[in-house]
């Protein structure tokens, strides 16, 4: 474990350089001192939230000379005579040097065919019955964006429980859990027996389900294998190979739409998700539910080139992971991420049936903080 | 009503020309053309969704020579004999023309403490029971970000009721519905007698719930009277007034957390959000959830300015609405654009009680569109 024992503190005007005992060094500002305060005035002892107003503080806010020092606390008195004490342990969790912000950053693994043989999978009995098995399958997910869940027993409703291991569920238009079955008056055409190529579900909401989770009760239909395909690598390939392309598809907001009798639900965003540190977020990608273009008439053409050259990618024999599931099988998997799909079916053929419900990723994330703090303690 | 009657057709290449009978003229790209066609073969009858493959188009696509107009018609056979007849009237509302696209934005009515003298208002009855009241509600959420709900019933529940006249509830972690009462064991700060300052709602999540409603059951306590400001408002004030602090709130992303026993939900984004047409999308703006800032160095002491800098123009007096709910009121407000407090009260002096919930916005704007289509029909 690295030391995190405070070896000197060394005060200069508005910031102060932090000397760990491995060598490391951390600089804190005297007002984000200040205003993370964790004395039960500034922090709800019971909330665990601000209470502090940071507009009582004066914004030129200096060091003060009354800094006491211990190996594993930093006692701050400040001008107005507040104490502040800190944990050395908490500050050096919290600094924000390049270095520290860039080595907290998730360990994402992009994929393609290859993952076959490798697949992310773990039992429905360990994660049931224990944390560590919980954590090892959402380390999965947050890893490599999907992973099945093997031996589930093949019941109505289990896919459900499976979910509520992690949150409640996140209800859509098509309700808090649907059946992906061939129907006679079908409102999606998941719910017909025709192929899906690879989609993310619901890009016509401002923020499409997480993670989803198929649950395969029957598959004795002939076709309908599942294929996965990992969105932020063919994003990576297309920006590498057609930065142009990718610029386009990042920027661009399409418009995306779903409506029947009781809905009418439409979103515009771009197809690739990427925050202002320029890391992926998401990916929207559903010819089904893309309503026509309403984009300014110099980015038509060039649209469908791009977007045309993603596809190109998407549908590249080489990116795709295909997997029949069988009874048991739950595929979950990251619908900001991983892209879905299946082969066309023969609904004669015999019985195709899975289960599904969505849970967000907010969630996933958090039950990953939950385990990881109660485990380590 | 504007005219919809097709004069002239030119095709020119890969696009065509149609000018209107009121003068105006649109331009479409074969390639858009091909890709919206509405035959049952490319865009799925019941479904109502794409089913065409644009990869089997040529991305070169020509208009054809055999182009038949009829006032309300356009009938277009392809190359390859593929035939498809668009609706005038359905061309004109897609018409993707600067002047068209721009005519279709969102209007939305910035307002400041003035609001107070012509509050967006209506009455319990008129929602419940009419269609046309509904639509009127919806129509000033999506201008004001707000409208007070008079004479509800005061009974436990109805604003569940009231809700899901738009769709189901958004569940969070503090339930599907709430009750904002001063709590022995809070787990957070909302669940005290204290003052909170204007703030949004679950900034710690990946979407914040969208539209918050809050019913008053009792309000008998001395003090506890609501705020709302215009986030939108003060952020185009902060953009006027100082653009470099608008800039860094805008683009520097943030860390939000809130943990508990059973949660640890934490999610960075900027203060103030902006789609790539640089219209305003989300304020999230809450101090207790803020999280210790984990931005580069450089950044530190400019945001803190910079917040400084929103949180006096959200302060202040002229941009700050107050009302004293009554029993009967429900104040429903979109959380990602408008702030919401309360003065501090005195839990010994009376009972104050409000119920509260969620429903995202996306479902705001989708029952606003279906009211729309059954209305105009």
């Amino acid at each position: 474990m690295e030391s995190r024992s405070i070896t000197t503190v060394i005060a200069n005007d508005n910031k102060c350089q932090i000397t760990w005992s491995d060598g490391q060094v951390s600089h804190f500002h005297a007002l984000w001192l200040r205003d993370n305060c964790p004395c039960p005035e500034c922090l709800h002892p019971q909330t665990r939230e601000r209470v502090l107003d940071i507009m009582d503080v004066p914004q030129d806010l200096m060091m003060p000379t009354t800094i006491k020092i211990e190996a594993q606390n930093l006692a701050i008195t400040w001008q107005d005579g507040h104490l502040s004490e800190f944990n050395a342990s908490w500050l050096k969790d919290h600094c924000y040097s390049e270095h520290a912000l860039q080595s907290r950053k998730e360990k994402l693994n992009f994929w393609n065919e290859d993952i076959a043989r490798s697949i992310p999978e773990i039992d429905y009995d360990a994660i049931m019955q224990e944390d560590s098995g919980l954590l090892q399958w959402l380390d999965m997910m947050v890893e490599y964006g999907f992973a099945i869940v093997r031996n589930t027993p093949t019941i109505h409703g289990e896919v459900c429980k499976l979910a509520a291991k992690i949150s409640f569920l996140k209800e859509t238009n098509f309700g808090r859990e649907f059946e992906v079955i061939s129907k006679a008056n079908p409102n999606n055409v998941a719910y017909t027996a025709i192929s899906l190529k690879s989609h993310s579900d619901l890009p016509n909401w401002e923020l499409p389900p997480g993670v989803q989770f198929l649950h395969c009760l029957k598959s004795e239909a002939t076709g309908g294998e599942s294929t996965l395909v990992d969105g932020f690598a063919v994003a990576e390939i297309l920006r590498l190979e057609n930065p142009e392309a990718f610029e386009l598809l990042k920027s661009q907001a399409i418009p995306f739409r779903f409506h029947d009798e009781e809905w009418d639900l439409s979103h515009e965003a771009p197809t690739i998700g990427c925050n202002a540190s320029g890391d992926y977020t998401d990916i929207r990608y559903h010819a089904a539910l893309t309503a026509p273009l309403q984009i300014p008439s110099d980015n038509v053409l060039p649209f469908y080139q791009a977007y045309r050259a993603l596809t190109n990618i998407i549908r590249a024999p080489e990116n795709i992971l295909e997997l029949k599931l069988m009874p048991g099988d739950v595929m979950v998997f990251n619908n900001k991420r991983v892209l879905h799909g299946r082969a066309a079916f023969d609904p004669t053929s015999g019985d195709r049936r899975l289960e599904g419900c969505y849970v967000d990723n907010d969630a996933i994330l958090s039950k990953r903080r939950v385990l990881r703090r109660k485990l380590q303690d």
